[in-house]
């Protein structure tokens, strides 16, 4: 299965594209698709279907990933992360593929154990379950990677991923005694 | 010059259409888009998309006004608000239509002389406007032909609206005395 994940953003759109099946996962790509801010919002979000599209018959993935944002700080930034979510909905349900949402917290839980952890945890398990040299940059990249390996762990079944945080879990409780 | 205003929802996405110059406008038509909450993401989206098609092209709008939102207390809406508005911006970009973006407080001003009034406020304003029997309903069909009513407004250059504000500012403080 192949997974593209995608971290939406106007200004900069994170892509990962993940392959595999279970822990036998292997980067196909990954990049950023950015769109000028000082263009009009129509021009910005036609260039990033543009790339969307560019970025699906390119790497030709079996599902998308997308972040799903539940809470942010900035409400301007909200808007401007649903419309370019959007985008890559619609996109994906036009190109006939399934489409699957992650939150950002369901996304950490699965690739450190932990859904609170912090960007540089997130970017060092990225690059040591991807067996890579270095961490992917820039962060966007390494987001849309880790949704791409969480979609791969959680497509499974969530079973797999239960499984590995009971086994963590009692590993913590282990430690303590 | 025809507008369609589109006051973007995932739940219910209000449509205004009104046309004319200046102070003569009418009501070409309005309604309401829905998709059913039980549908996936997806299919939501694809749905709006098509009947905002449809709107488009059974009224042929010269330009099409959305709202733009700034402040909303559930950040989850504004994600919904945020995706249908992208859907709807890229849907009048590919269709080679010009967009406007307004503010709530800037349609409600222009209507009704003040960014804060209330919803039955714009409503009767919109009716009268409009010279319509009655008030349009639903709600957010009175919000989308009061975006439509601002962008005309607006269109023409602030000026107007501005010297309009001035001369009910001047009425008011003539009032006072």
């Amino acid at each position: 299965m192949r997974v593209l994940g995608v971290d939406p953003g106007l200004t900069r759109c994170g892509i990962g594209v993940v392959e595999g099946s279970g822990s036998s996962l292997e980067l196909v790509d990954s990049g950023v698709i950015r769109t000028p801010k000082e263009d009009e919002i129509d021009q910005r979000l036609l260039a990033l279907e543009a790339g969307l599209n560019e970025w699906i018959n390119r790497t030709s993935p079996d599902v998308i990933a997308i972040e799903r944002v539940f809470s942010q700080l900035n409400v301007k930034t909200a808007m401007a992360t649903g419309q370019a979510a959007g985008v890559a909905i619609l996109l994906a349900a036009k190109s006939g593929l399934p489409i699957a949402l992650h939150t950002p917290s369901e996304v950490k839980a699965a690739v450190t154990g932990s859904g609170r952890a912090d960007k540089s945890q997130v970017a060092q398990m990225v690059k040591r379950i991807l067996r890579l040299r270095e961490v992917p940059k820039p962060v966007d990249t390494t987001d849309a990677l880790a949704l791409a390996i969480c979609h791969h762990w959680r497509g499974v079944g969530d079973a797999k991923l239960k499984a590995a945080m009971k086994k963590e879990l009692s590993r913590k409780n282990g430690d303590r005694k």
